[in-house]
């Protein structure tokens, strides 16, 4: 069966993405939005602020009044009154008029300006003096600065971040449309795999990958369903991915690590309807012996035993189909921090190689150390701050070189 | 009131962190315990993996047997059986024997390293022949090389990433003791500001700082608890601030970025039992009227009521408090990205200046375009990829100079 498919490169993977389709949408309260997925472009219905807002404490004025004041010939000015903050203010500025404004004030018809009250001195109850002229617009939010009526604030499928979350509830926005939580489903497989609160007898080994895969899938935005062990037998295999498939966005297989196995996790993937294997192996390391198979509208992997393996490709390769299930019409910009490497570092040609890096300060910088150890071996992963990449066409790196960390937050 | 105050330097500002402590602890389930910060030091109770599991599919061996081996000169091996997955070997290897066996399965006594399949072949139903040596243990993760039992495998302190789920559950720790997530308390002030859902008036304006700080402090680790809107009224304030304090675990109050809002925030805080002022103003740019203040083991935050500087400030500032609250024990890395700078750009001496940015990528490089418009503009902030950092003693920089930015995720 494996010897139809040619391991594919990284890239090549990467673009599957968008053979797979976002999620449904739902409603929402803006209030519960962060970090969500927007299903609608955000309109404006009003303008922002709405009015001429002052951004700083001092008076309101018309700017020509101000020209040409200075320290040595202040402008004289008739003061009219104090806004109070939220009011709408009761009179007007004519020319030569000035009125009290705290910061996020309206400021009067006939006023364009303000002038900071550290230029000014009241000369009396009734007058004030201006030492420094102001331009039409200063130190003022004019009625659209922020957003016009009409315009659109925010674009179909870009995240909610708190500034969004922000804006939406500036324009009114209580309720938006946005992408569901895409729903993965995570199925351990292998006849040495225990549940977590069981003691392993030789040669049994706990469950760590349901639980770190979980929490990898909250991290990228999405809902983990647990569908726990299955032991080495196809149809069990066969009927827990068929549930699966019928209850989540994606499915996530893993263990199986030894070829046997990957052999029947293809036939049993093969063998549902609808299904098809796009991927057999990714020229990646660790984590060459990954599958993908498209099954239905839905995305199964299956993905290395190994936990380091498993960790590895959910972060380079899983990640990306999560966000286009998602609906995030942009790439979430790869975190990425340059780092000085402590020691030469030998790589294989014709695959990307993913190193475990502790990050240690020195100075102003960062040194990368490459953590040493199996794939097999979690305690690698606990150590490392970050992933080095190491690109198809690179031998190796030399001690010294900057490099730039994926950071595992 | 104010006069008595120094603005202070940011760094001057973060170190203040130290004078609060950690929230409480909790118990919780380990699959719930992703981004929550560890909050006793995690012994491992038995041997990680806690036998001798081959890493390769192939043949368990006594790696003295293949000593020498080659193309030319392959060795000979008896074949003794076949292990499967999970099982405990019911044999042992002499030299000159063989077991075939997958990734992840139990070496039998007598083994000590596993020779792939790749380089060996099957002579008949008894015997193969291997065509590469192997040294001892290659191939294979040993009894303790994860982890053995004694040791600590996590520290108090460290945030529960992916990786540290997993080991715990692979440890058998179902449950581990975790910091509560700290309560933060937000209280919006200000005449002008009104609630979401309703339609503002010419003057007013709605509550932006609310949903977006909210948001922030979830981003952060925290809860957010929200006290909705208060008055420009001492009285009031002094109420919920009071019922703020008795409730969560750090209050922050927004708006009241008028010089008089200013000094009443400071007066009220004043006046309350067990309280004293820190800060007043901090030489950072946009965020300088900034307020912290100590009640009772409680931090108090009086920012800005600019929208965008009331982000910042949370962002650079307020952030290292809530993880100093959550119990994480080290900084988080706080993430940079390198980029080449669009423009000319002026800056103040004395101060921390935080320029908002677009990064656009150019070939392999980021380029950072900063965002013009002034800090009550959400839409900056909503523009901005992230923020370019400035130091005290900078003038400018120059365009083209590669500057690192702060990603606004």
């Amino acid at each position: 069966m494996s010897g139809f498919f040619k391991v594919k490169t990284l890239d090549e993977v990467l673009g599957m993405a968008q053979l797979f389709s976002p999620v449904g949408t739902e409603a929402l309260h803006t209030r519960d939005a962060f970090s969500r997925v927007l299903a609608q472009d955000l309109v404006s219905g009003e303008n922002l602020p709405g009015f001429r807002r002052s951004c700083m404490d001092g008076y309101a004025v018309n700017a020509a009044s101000t020209f040409g004041a200075s320290e040595s010939g202040p402008a004289w000015l008739a003061l009219q009154g104090t806004i109070a903050m939220g009011d709408i203010p009761d009179f007007e500025l004519a020319p030569g008029q000035a009125a009290r404004i705290s910061t996020g004030g309206m400021l009067p018809v006939g006023a364009d300006a303000v002038v900071m009250v550290e230029y000014t001195e009241a000369v009396d109850d009734q007058s004030i003096e201006i030492y420094k002229s102001v331009a039409p617009l200063q130190h003022v939010i004019d009625v659209t600065e922020d957003f016009a009526k009409g315009q659109t604030v925010i674009e179909k499928g870009r995240l909610m971040r708190p500034q969004e979350i922000g804006l939406a509830a500036g324009l009114g926005h209580a309720q938006i449309q946005a992408y569901r939580v895409p729903r993965v489903g995570i199925i351990s497989t292998g006849d040495e795999v225990i549940p977590v609160d069981k003691t392993p007898a030789p040669g049994k080994i706990r469950d760590i990958n349901s639980y770190s895969l979980s929490a990898l899938v909250t991290q990228a935005g999405g809902e983990p369903v647990r569908y726990g062990i299955v032991k080495d037998d196809p149809k069990a295999l066969e009927d827990m991915c068929k549930k699966a498939l019928a209850e989540t966005d994606m499915v996530l297989l893993s263990g199986g690590s030894s070829v046997g196995t990957r052999d029947y996790t293809v036939e049993v993937l093969s063998g549902l309807t609808d299904t098809e294997i796009l991927v057999h192996g990714i020229s990646v390391s660790p984590g060459k012996p990954t599958i993908l198979a498209r099954s239905g509208h839905t995305p199964v992997w299956g993905l290395p035993g190994q936990v380091v393996s498993a960790m590895v490709v959910f972060q380079v390769v899983v990640t990306t189909f999560l966000h286009r299930l998602r609906g995030l019409s942009r790439p979430v910009l790869q975190v990425k921090t340059p780092a000085r490497l402590s020691r030469n570092i030998a790589s294989s040609q014709g695959r990307r190689d993913f190193v475990r890096v502790v990050l240690e300060q020195d100075g102003h910088n960062l040194v990368a150390r490459p953590v040493l150890g199996k794939s097999g071996l979690i305690r690698t992963m606990v150590q490392a701050d970050g992933l080095l990449e190491i690109g198809e066409h690179v031998e190796g790196l030399e001690k010294g070189s900057m490099v730039e960390i994926i950071l595992l937050s």
